[in-house]
């Protein structure tokens, strides 16, 4: 059957890095029997300028077809200045809550060749692969009430709504102890349970979970507790799990300790296989439009893709060998590069994968 | 005037590190003109366990009373099976609602001397000083609504309230624009914006106060950026402003690049100049008893107290140094010392601070 996937080149950077996904697709197509269709649509501030609104219902359709979505980028500074409802990352947080993506697979991987790249010592990090779930449908990005509002007192105030259901808690849970079983046995959900009821709630259903899961070893962390000991010790964890807020923190600052977040994919999936894939950097306008972002992180996203949506698990470690060959041999791009050496740019990167393959 | 201390000595290492605290105080009582009393009273676990609450009554009067407080620290596991209402964290969190310590200051600085205990490389870190500034008794660990309730479709689910109000904003943003007057007069405000309608809030009133403060460059970043940029580069940072949660998460993320968390201190001010000191490292269930833990964050506490809310910062710049010369002299305790060499106890440390007065 044909794998129906929808590219969503979107923002500044992101139709550069998705140029390369294309061809690295088209080439598994052509020369590894991988049997799929590319349609194109626009996500963010691109479909803000074409179509008036940054998730248009066009996008909506084609993505509810497809079987998988590869995202490049979205937002930039000039829509920075829009409302809330036409702002780029609107269209983000519409399509994750339309296709119900619920589960955000972050890994944080050092790559043997990049150690130098990292701000935390060699032996701090060196092997580091962690992966962080991360709740992406719920909690604080999606509870109502919200809003701007003026108090009796004539003191304007705003509030948020963090909130989780035992259903919401359980399924995210399900996906983060599958995914632990996979790896190292070892799941620490992070909360802040020692003042919040909705991380108490949490707590209690990550817990009630455990039984099901003998092989994997449940441990608790707070939030405040996680954030340091990612920076002292990183690869004290194997699977994090935590809500949507602290997921975005953490898996930032997990990123970063790789010092190749130009390197890093991430997956948004459904409960049926469909997913989203995209690198986790942004759209870097400030080196838009020449030639020069790493493309790795969504090639890399390719096989992430391939692997959990396209059941092609063989192509998908392919790719990753590709990634790692290239490395080794030397190339790199601007962001990667050390002082003196040189650089090569998204293009010539790209086909360096391809030829790799 | 005599000033009126209250010693809060609270769990495990508490007592331990506030009887160096009591050494030194009474030390700059006798030799250096500080005209002082200090009372004692019971908060968090030891609280619960004499008088049945983590905050009795008994000690908010004394509290009301005096014109500063030092804290040890509070919680440890033989508490964590209480109701949310009788553990210790909710008596810290009650104390700092009780008293109005809205302002929270938490330095991170790195001690010359101890830039191999960072897990960062020496070259992203060496000299780091920079301020966090977070506000401590609002948004959601204070807001209401909050509870665990069942929906009409039988499922259990939790939720929490983030709320700040204009002047709740205004309050901490002029505490950190006049702290960072006080220093490199740059400012950085960390919120999410993009996604949440109290950030917004937050990020135009933090806009509206930029005037008053001519000499202060004011800059916003997204928290999940932020801690990125604490992890890649930490320097760029001199004063960073932020909510009660973000605070929370940052600032630990900041202690822990350091490496010496057994070295931060930590106050928590009202409007009027009376504060609540501590050290940002917890109780340490673990080596509590032993003798070993490091007194030090403690005694640097008893330095902002003494610079903050007693107005003695020329007592406070002499605490300092004789803890600079003490590192200088090679004395280290557990914590802080390299294999092989050989660690003093909280005693020996703490009588090593005072010799050095
Ligand atoms: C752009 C923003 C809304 C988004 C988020 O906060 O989820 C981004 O930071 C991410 O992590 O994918
Ligand atoms: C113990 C806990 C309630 C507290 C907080 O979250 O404020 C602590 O982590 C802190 O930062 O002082």
């Amino acid at each position: 059957m044909t794998h129906k996937l929808l590219m969503l080149p979107g923002d500044h950077v992101g139709p550069e890095i998705i140029a390369e996904a294309d061809k690295l697709l088209r080439c598994l197509m052509a020369d590894f029997g991988l049997d799929a269709e590319l349609e194109y649509a626009h996500l963010g501030g691109c479909a803000v300028d074409a179509e008036g609104e940054p998730f248009p219902a066009s996008t909506q359709r084609l993505a509810e077809e497809s079987d998988a979505l590869l995202l490049g980028a979205v937002g930039g500074p000039q829509w920075d200045g829009l409302e809330r409802d036409r702002r780029p990352e609107t269209g983000l947080l519409s399509i994750r809550s339309a296709l119900g993506l619920f589960a955000n697979l972050r890994p944080a991987m050092l790559f043997p060749e990049l150690v130098d790249a990292s701000s935390l010592r060699p032996d701090a990090v060196s092997g580091l692969d962690i992966l962080i779930v991360r709740e992406l449908t719920g909690g604080i990005y999606f509870g109502q009430p919200r809003g701007i509002r003026t108090r009796e007192d004539g003191v304007r105030e705003a509030f948020n709504t963090l909130v989780y259901g035992t259903d919401e808690i359980e399924r995210i849970g399900r996906a983060a102890f599958e995914a632990a079983a996979r790896r190292n046995g070892s799941l620490c959900s992070v909360d802040k349970a020692n003042v919040l009821e909705s991380s108490e709630l949490w707590r209690e259903v990550m817990e009630s979970l455990a039984p099901a899961y003998p092989d994997v070893r449940l441990s608790h962390m707070y939030v405040d507790n996680a954030a340091m000991q990612l920076v002292r010790d990183p690869r004290q964890f194997d699977v994090l799990v935590t809500g949507n807020l602290f997921g975005d923190i953490l898996s930032d600052c997990a990123a970063m300790l790789t010092g190749s977040i130009g390197m890093l994919p991430s997956a948004s999936l459904d409960d049926r296989g469909r997913g989203l894939y995209e690198p986790v950097h942004g759209s870097a306008p400030d080196i838009s439009g020449k030639g020069i972002a790493n493309p790795l992180a969504t090639l890399l996203s390719v096989a992430m893709m391939l692997r959990h949506s396209l059941d092609e698990g063989a192509l998908a470690d392919h790719v990753e060998r590709a990634v790692g060959r290239v490395l080794a041999d030397g190339h790199r791009t601007a962001d990667l590069v050390s002082p003196g050496a040189e650089a090569i740019g998204t293009a010539a990167m790209g086909d360096a994968v391809v030829n790799a393959l």
